[in-house]
């Protein structure tokens, strides 16, 4: 089976990583963990230049999404983001009882004026977007997070495979939270941790709703460990950048329309026709992609990118199902 | 340092667990864990003999407390509970912009007839309740059931130091969901592995508010190996019983009044007795007790059940500053 339909990393962690884990693996699992995650969060600081009190840990980046809407957003409030985009979002806003403002993008993924324009309590940037793969620049993000009246949270759960990130912005700007994870660049999508960096103001919001325990002991020392080996990390990204490319030149040289990727998967689309057909074809080859069939995305496949065997199989597979 | 604070288990968990937790440390890591963690489901469907649709798993049960709330009350409406209990109901019904409905427990523990006249759309019984360590017998709790007009949640965290539970409920009754937790008995706080166990129709409504990747990869793999090891736990609980026999007695010899206790703690009570200098110079030795300011519990200290050594210490540190 090869799968290239939910962005895992098809490279391993850093084998400190599995040390770490391995050590987490004694008797000290009877114990709760750290509610605090701080040790987590004092190598968080370093690595990426944030005080530690502008860090929350959380169970996958998917709580922390969760946090922001129940410390934000009364029901009936606007939460406003350009689409098609992560689809948790609208789920987590119609399960607050809030009101999804959904502004389209358009044909080239440039971030639609509807978004500002909104005018809601919060707004969700994906940034890179999935499933576009598209990237809003520094100084694009930073027009947008003066342009809210509220809250804004830039999503950067594939970042580490683009060219910059929002970073820069927080504790600079106070209404602007980075979510980052730890399960694509670092390859640890089942241990579900998530870093929300942001003012404090805004952190401790977050902090008053969130489960005491919610981040296991191994799951702290596994990101703990991954922060510690960030050449490793870089390296799985230089890998899954080259290819990137290669699969973006191949897609294109296959008549497909790919918009250019600052992620580790890929949007192949060929406008106007049900890729649905391809997608089932080729998972009767055990090749899992991710069709989407909301949003006018049924002409578009989402391709993760594996590894260089991989995409070679798949492009291979390509060629007999999608001519 | 002694922790008998919070309630976590002394002894280790099974020698399966860590092994399980110890090959879960490998390169499957980088792939998202099973949002539904069948397998885990599947032993615990076969350990309770409960069918598998009757049973979610969750970060904790903590977790699985703020799912109920958010799938089934609505802003205003009533959730009721006895008190002193658990005092994560009273945070998250707040959260949730519920309206709390405390009802006093009477000195001697027995369910106060106003939880169930509250006609609340939620009703929590910590059962046996913290920090009490008091239980509700079995008869009791479907009366409970059969008398409130929403759902009744019995948080059963403790109850396998207990000689009974409400089990026998799940699927007879459908309003009733019992809470499990790995965190006591299991010995595996560490972790955050919770399940509810309810009526299939209850549990749809809190998948539809859960996070999809709740639970890690380890997670799920250490509690699928804890309930391959029902011996194991039931021996340590053993020894738990064993000792809190002992330190039920030791502290009324002491002039402590501890209410009979099916938890892994006891509640030690001095009525009318500030109890706040004595936690205060137990901590000074190195020994952690729990003492709580609110509902009139100044006048006691909660003890977690240690090992036999550990109780010798503290009951001799007692002797010293609690004359």
């Amino acid at each position: 089976m090869i799968k290239l339909n939910t962005n895992e990393n098809p490279y391993p962690p850093s084998p400190r990583v599995l040390e770490a884990l391995a050590r987490a693996a004694d008797e000290s699992i009877r114990l709760y963990p750290d509610p605090e995650a701080r040790a987590l969060r004092e190598r968080a600081a370093e690595v990426y230049g944030v005080p530690l009190d502008h860090i929350l840990a959380g169970n996958g980046s998917d709580e922390l999404i969760a946090l922001v809407l129940r410390a934000t957003v009364d029901p009936g409030e606007r939460v406003a983001f350009p689409v098609p985009t992560y689809s948790l979002y609208e789920t987590i806003v119609a399960a607050q009882g809030a009101q999804a403002v959904c502004v389209p993008f358009p044909e080239d993924f440039l971030l639609p004026p509807g978004v500002a324009a909104a005018r809601a309590r919060v707004t969700f940037l994906c940034n890179p977007n999935s499933p576009s793969g598209t990237l809003l620049p520094l100084r694009g993000v930073e027009a947008l997070a003066r342009a809210v009246v509220g809250v804004l949270v830039v999503d950067e759960a594939y970042v580490d495979f683009a060219r910059e990130s929002a970073l820069p912005l927080v504790g600079r700007l106070p209404n602007v939270i980075v979510l980052r994870t730890f399960s694509t660049s670092f390859s640890l999508a089942g241990l579900r941790v998530g870093l929300a960096l942001g003012h404090p103001d805004l952190l401790k919001g977050l902090r008053t709703v969130k489960d005491s325990y919610n981040l296991s002991r191994p799951s702290q020392a596994a990101a703990h460990a991954a922060l510690g080996d960030m050449p490793w990390m870089r390296a799985n990204v230089a890998r899954i950048q080259a290819t990137r490319a290669r699969l973006t030149a191949a897609l294109a040289e296959r008549r497909f329309r790919v918009p250019p990727s600052e992620a580790n998967f890929v949007l192949a689309r060929r406008p106007g026709v049900d890729l649905g057909p391809v997608a089932r074809a080729l998972a009767a080859r055990d090749i899992l992609v991710r069709h989407f069939s909301a949003h006018g995305l049924g002409d578009a496949l989402r391709i993760t990118v594996g590894t260089d065997a991989e995409i070679d199989t798949l492009l291979t597979a390509l060629d007999e199902v999608a001519r």
